[in-house]
């Protein structure tokens, strides 16, 4: 940790400073700049990490040498995919398709559509029974009754299924049907939530904030394997910004980043990401070439009646156009789908 | 709601959408203008909000007319303060203080700075228990051992005490102690704690998302208001933006909204604001001006050894100035501290 | 245009408002809905869109139904490629790279890069002979100097060349040297420099301002070509957000949404886009699945001596491969490189 | 300077960088923690600022130590205030009331708001006669026309005048008419229009940029002060952020941030900070507990047929009670309006 003093630092404060630190048990080197003093501390950063040095009088701020998440950092060797069901995330070879309705609606629907996306190429289907909406007065979801639907829909079509958890007490639940739980951008630092789920022996898709710095979701990743669970998907799904036109930002700046600063695989949901249908097989061929490990598409065979997100669903003959297209990047990338 | 259509719709689709909102029961006028055509909807909103019309074709775009909250709205008379305790938050003469340590960390420490905010014209001490944080390896908070020396410090000093909820399994522990629950930022839109404390008979002081937008916040608080619990104050304690210098951007903008627009009172919190000691006091001052209700400051009687936030907590001397200067502006504007 | 009047509009105001309208030669249709009253207002909208509307009492707001820029909208056919020299942008066959220097800086220097790129298969050289740099202290180009090592390095090489425009005054100048005008991100909206390159034969390179909204950056477009010059491309360089491990966010989502939206190319600079080298590359290839009509990449064969962004040059040899994997992906989309 | 190394930093790596270090005329102290090599870089800051440091290879990252604006830093003693015509701004005493139209339209109405806005308490008469306009199709100004009215109006009421300068050529002719040249929100990074006006004598009011970070005010403003002219005032009139019922978010964390590190005084803009006019006059008093030295307000006699921004202008009697409301606060805080 380096610790930058005020301009008008006095010698005594200076002391002060050092004194704090090493009652710390760590210790400080002092190099003293034409203008100004600067303190290196050296020592176990995880210690110093959190004492309040930049509430030292004298001190006008504090810079971290270390990343402050270790267990997802990477580091060295190509790290495991993650199995989703019998479906691996993250390999060198592979994009996964992951693909389904925003909401279980009912059966017949559910049915129709996994049949289509895995006609398509998808691999993973995806389903929404606890839906998280911005209003109380929005469809909320079906609760258990499509969990039983999701799992029904899996025994037909031999596809895993992920769905997301919205409640600490709804753990056990979702682990009697689910192959892979979702935490969704508004609970990223729902720590409750994180905790709960890093105890859980199923994978977890944990989806970026809207405003979640790449940092922010490192450590909320973090405190998912802290408690044990180490098989987390990393999901950037948009980020909110001053642009209008589309519902969020797709960032896929985070996606070549997220694959060099950690072990995890990284999905991308363009679908959320931009949020208008006719620009989604853009940014979804964009994630591939960016280095995406998976993607996450929403497909509806009746958008205009849609309980959710009608607006920015696929019908399923788009769909499997643009797993055509995405086959053609990914081989050009050395990958396959 | 208005129906905009895409420039080259045709004649059919504009049939289509019409039968549509017809079979919602609903009625659709027709605008023909020089170059667009423009559907009006005709009916109870809520009706039609939720139904997926972005997703007709031949639609470019939708807009709702009325606003998607009912129970926050103002409508008209001045609206019932919100009781913390015996504190009524909400009232046109009063602005009313808030103030305590970030974390509750040990019992001599907590009563030492409750009785100092006090001394100042504090009336409702605040202090977490169950400590939201962005590293898993950062202090967690006292949990209930927090709570009870909260209760042992309201029994002391006759404050009403307001903490954190993180966790929907908490309710009923938090209930025994505390007066009033905090909702914070981060948890501004994790639905299940919403509708969890919206079935409390305790007041819920709910933070403002660091990206949320005044309509988001407005929307939280309406889940709340929907279980039954019309208790809601809303806390502005400042936005993600793309400055740096500061922790977050205090944004006063909200306070005048958000007077204007809901029955609620509101609350800011300069402290986590603008997160920079120094500047504090003048966000505070700003805030009163504003049109805030109440004010929420953390203060630390030992800043360079606090567990958390320690670099943003006033001592208490500069809290009883800032009280001296906040009773000065409120009574510029026709309040009373 | 649609107005949505306030909720307590009486009807006098309803009528005061129509007579405005009709003050202005249109018509005003009024709709009554169960809890609002919507007035559409028919008529050319170029007519209307200045008018004050919002500005009457009664109404709440305001929603223009037509897009405000007119000769950079894209209608129907295929609009015609931009040519820089004799290099034509905008085919539906080829990603063209533009690469180079940041700035000029001597003679050796650019002739060097100028090569390699051109071997690596750049078709057009940019540099920077003005420099708009955040520090008044920081190396501010060459200036004419520049220009004419840029017009030597085109002699040599056969390409054409792209250099930076700052002030009105520098037209005739910059006409006498280069092939193409680009307007830096800081210049998006000065007006003054807008209107001037509208006046020049050149074609412009118009950098998305880095808070500008899609609208802005369609307007700024829409500046150049109502002054006569309808040889314009869009440049997408990154966005600014909350974010703070990437220099800029890079805003991919604007490449389909410009190419459907105009009839303009769409250049990507991946370069300042992320602002660290090593993720360049991933973001090129995204660019170009993503649909850009050309990539711009800095490139500099001794980052470490650079007058500028030395940091986020790529060296000749990255460059190079970089160039392989483009064309791989280009390929993949139906077009070369 | 403070060098951060990569994890996997070699020692030639760190030879290579210390070498560089001193081909500078520097001096390198490292300092070699548990896990990471710091490198202190010790001399004057400004002569390695430049310097390429981040890409030489083994470097991760670089700290400045120092700021990078000398010129605008405030150092100890209480700055002199800025004159506009005989009005000192940025006195401890005083808070300046600055006020008129948007846009000079014709004499009368000149005539009419100067007298009224006088009357009330303003001291500086604002007004466009270069307006800065999104789209190319909305009202320019009346250019020189609108200067000569300016000066008539400054002639009948002893106001000095502030007006907008867009382009470099223009300076001549402004420094005709104006007493003090603003350069907008747009331009605030047009560096030859900066260092145009740091050639006058007249004084600059230079208004943030709605995306620019408080650094980037100081640099701009560096700029102006680096050319010879100390007369810069700092003028803070919103951001751009994601809230979409604003214009934009006044952002009232600049304030006290401003007069803190700078030397200048800072004015607030809350017509264009919250564009809505029922709000403007809370974000005013919130600007001068902030410890503002001005506030600009737009005030129109007949907003719902202004030429430009009707519908966030104030009407000259909401402006007189505005101007009430201000002493109070400003006398709550020891000054005076």
């Amino acid at each position: 940790m380096i610790i930058i003093t005020q301009p008008a630092v006095t010698d005594a404060q200076i002391d002060h400073i050092v004194e704090r630190v090493e009652e710390f048990g760590l210790k400080a080197e002092i190099l003293r700049g034409s203008e100004r003093v600067v303190i290196g501390v050296i020592g176990p950063e995880d210690v110093i990490r959190e004492k309040p040095i930049a509430a030292i009088p004298g001190v006008e701020s504090v810079f971290a040498v270390l990343k402050p998440y270790r267990l997802v950092a990477r580091n060295g060797a190509a790290p495991p995919p993650v199995l989703i069901g019998n479906v691996p995330v993250g390999t060198a070879q592979n994009v996964v398709l992951i693909s389904g309705p925003c909401s279980v609606e009912s059966k017949d629907r559910l049915f129709s559509i996994a049949r289509s996306v895995q006609k398509a190429g998808a691999r993973v289907l995806r389903g929404g029974a606890f839906k998280p909406r911005t209003s109380p007065y929005s469809f909320q979801g079906l609760g258990e009754d499509g969990l039983r639907l999701l799992a029904d829909a899996r025994a037909e079509t031999g596809l895993p299924i992920i769905t997301e958890i919205m409640d600490t007490r709804d753990l056990a639940l979702l682990e009697k049907y689910a192959d892979c739980l979702q935490i969704g951008s508004r609970n990223m630092q729902n720590f409750s939530l994180l905790k709960e789920v890093g105890r859980s022996k199923l994978p977890v898709l944990l989806k970026r904030g809207f405003s979640a710095t790449i940092n922010d979701v490192l450590m909320s990743a973090e405190y998912i394997l802290s408690e044990g669970n180490p098989n987390v998907l990393l999901c950037e799904r948009g980020i909110r910004t001053f642009e209008t036109m589309t519902r969020n930002t797709l960032d896929l700046n985070a996606v070549p980043i997220l694959k060099a600063k950690t072990r995890l695989p990284v999905v991308v949901d363009p679908t959320h990401g931009i949020g208008l249908r006719e620009f989604i097989p853009s940014m979804a061929l964009a994630a591939v070439a960016a280095g995406a490990d998976a993607l996450m598409i929403e497909v509806h065979d009746d958008p205009e009646r849609a309980r959710s997100d009608g607006e920015q669903a696929l019908v399923p003959e788009a769909f499997h156009d643009l797993v055509q297209r995405v086959r053609a990047v990914a081989t050009a990338i050395g990958r396959d789908v």
